[in-house]
């Protein structure tokens, strides 16, 4: 696997950064998370005047093998279908990225259909879908290498282009079911506490998920915490590309904003393979999946937003950008006691 | 009493509004929040494709007889003081309104300052401070009725100036002291569990806060569920301004964007007077302050953020903007699917 060098982000501008924050006319404290998350953009871009430049939101879609064994509610023809409609400006994540000025890169990272070459889809395809990990690896060590790679080059074409902030999606049919194996192994945290209804499964269906990935929990004769091991077995190429991405984001001083579920997840295994990339997250949304709750605590995480989204493809973390967005206006824009002549009433 | 002519938001359109939403490409129910408010925003305006234009930030200042009993961290100046930084650009509120395309309308509803004639503060004062409400009502019936009328026919002018959606902010030493004895009063929540920080008290500020609170309560000899008499007994200027306004906003079917504790406490009288205007609110943003969790719970609603915020202004309402916005995108961008040629997979 290539190798990153990550910096924890700036501590030293962190008294600057308070004391600029404590003189901005208001009462202390009054600004809330806008004020905690000022701190942190101003320590990983290192300075007192942040700014945000061409966000952007990298969308990874993958296929799956475990989706042959029914763990989800929609169909596999499902995931290219809605890249489709990624190209098209149709989806959810869409009309949120129009909204607030998100560029979309959309890459296919091993999708189950031959694509016409489409001048906005990025073709990254591993191969057409994961194996089955109820049987065998979802990949091999070389395609695991080659997603990692190919997800962290894709965040530095977005860096190049100029951009210092970056979201990360994922389209997928049986993505939660890989994502719940992920959770399991690397927190500890039993299986049944890990699955959740994904696009929309009833109990019946949730009890089936769990009864199959504990046969394929069963199966695996890996080691549980070893991170690379764990990803490789489960897969998707989506996710191992998002956890490329991410890794690389860190590396360049991007600050991440962090969707649902599936992306959490990824947080956890690039967070496993370097701690200090977690200092650039801002985790945007607390999903509706069961086990997100779980794993974001698992990570000491505390997201923005709680909106009962469980949409995926990046939107919880979109829907959470024009909160960060005021944090740094905040610093560059808020007058201070003295410029605005008001009594320092603290 | 000036009297409104509020009708519930239409519900014959609620069918309609649910279907659409049901049938664009997103797994059902997975866009949350986004999708109650696209309901409600659609139920409000009567269409299947609403539209927000203009959005509007109201901010009444006024100041308090109370504030001279020591309730607030704050001294009184501090309210003419802020509303030259409203004017300047320079208070919290400014940048938010920058951000979201908010305008800024600032009304003098009665500082305790001779202000020079500003373009951009629109005068209407009543008096200058309500009188101390330990001793005596906090204003006549005649202001009253006049603070009513002027703060509607300032909703009338956004309104005629194209507004349709409104958000209420506030500026006032010593309010979240009236607010207190409003919510006491009008929910039957005891007194104690009413009163907060406010601009930041420490412990012993808000014992002392309480202690006049409770002999205030105890001097006052009216009803306390009438509830004119406690709006006028306790005041502010700029409160019952937000009363009267939110009423009118609630009259022309503009949807209302609630800030935090006391536009909450000024819904909350709004609602006893005209229980139909509920329905036109939008909660933004649960608050920092004590009991503002409370009085929320009392009216049944669930604000969209919680971000620690407790600086008023109007400042938790904006930011709960683009949440409202992206509901109303989804209605009108996000494509169905069969426009999409999807899979319909629930």
């Amino acid at each position: 696997m290539i190798t990153y060098q990550i910096e924890r982000p700036d501590e030293t501008l962190k008294e600057a950064l308070q004391n600029k924050i404590d003189n901005l006319t208001k009462p202390k404290g009054s600004l809330g998370r806008l004020e905690s998350l000022a701190l942190q953009v101003g320590m990983i871009q290192r300075t007192l005047s942040p700014v945000l430049r061409r966000p952007v939101n990298v969308i990874y879609a993958s296929d799956h093998g475990i989706a042959d064994e029914g763990v989800s509610k929609s169909p596999k023809e499902v995931t290219r279908q809605v890249v489709y409609n990624f190209l098209n400006g149709g989806a959810g994540v869409c009309f949120l990225a129009r909204q607030h000025g998100f560029g979309l890169r959309i890459v296919d990272a091993g999708v189950d259909f031959d694509f016409p070459p489409l001048p906005r889809l990025t073709d990254r395809k591993i191969r057409k879908g994961t194996r089955n990990f109820l049987h065998e690896a979802a990949m091999t060590a070389e395609e695991m290498d080659k997603a990692i790679r190919y997800g962290a080059d894709i965040v530095t074409e977005c860096h190049r282009e100029g951009s210092n902030v970056i979201s990360f999606g994922e389209m997928g049919i049986g993505n939660t079911a890989a994502s719940s194996m992920w959770m399991t192994c690397l927190t500890g945290i039993p299986l049944i506490d890990c699955v959740g209804a994904g696009s929309g499964l009833d109990c019946e269906g949730v009890r089936h998920k769990y009864e199959v990935l504990s046969r394929a929990l069963e199966n695996y004769k890996g080691e549980r915490d070893d991170t690379l091991e764990v990803m490789r077995h489960f897969g998707g190429y989506e996710m191992v590309m998002a956890v490329g991405g991410m890794l690389r984001a860190a590396e360049l001083r991007m600050t991440i904003l962090v969707d649902g579920f599936i992306m959490t997840n990824c947080v956890l295994a690039a967070s496993r393979l370097y701690p200090e990339m977690l200092p650039y997250c801002v985790f945007g949304h607390r999903g509706d999946e069961a086990g997100h709750k779980r794993v974001l605590d698992f990570l000491g995480a505390s997201p923005l937003l709680d909106l009962g989204l469980r949409l995926g493809e990046g939107s919880g973390a979109i829907c959470a950008f024009p909160i960060l967005d005021s944090a740094v206006r905040m610093l560059n824009e808020m007058h201070s006691f003295r410029q605005a002549q008001i009594t320092k009433y603290f």
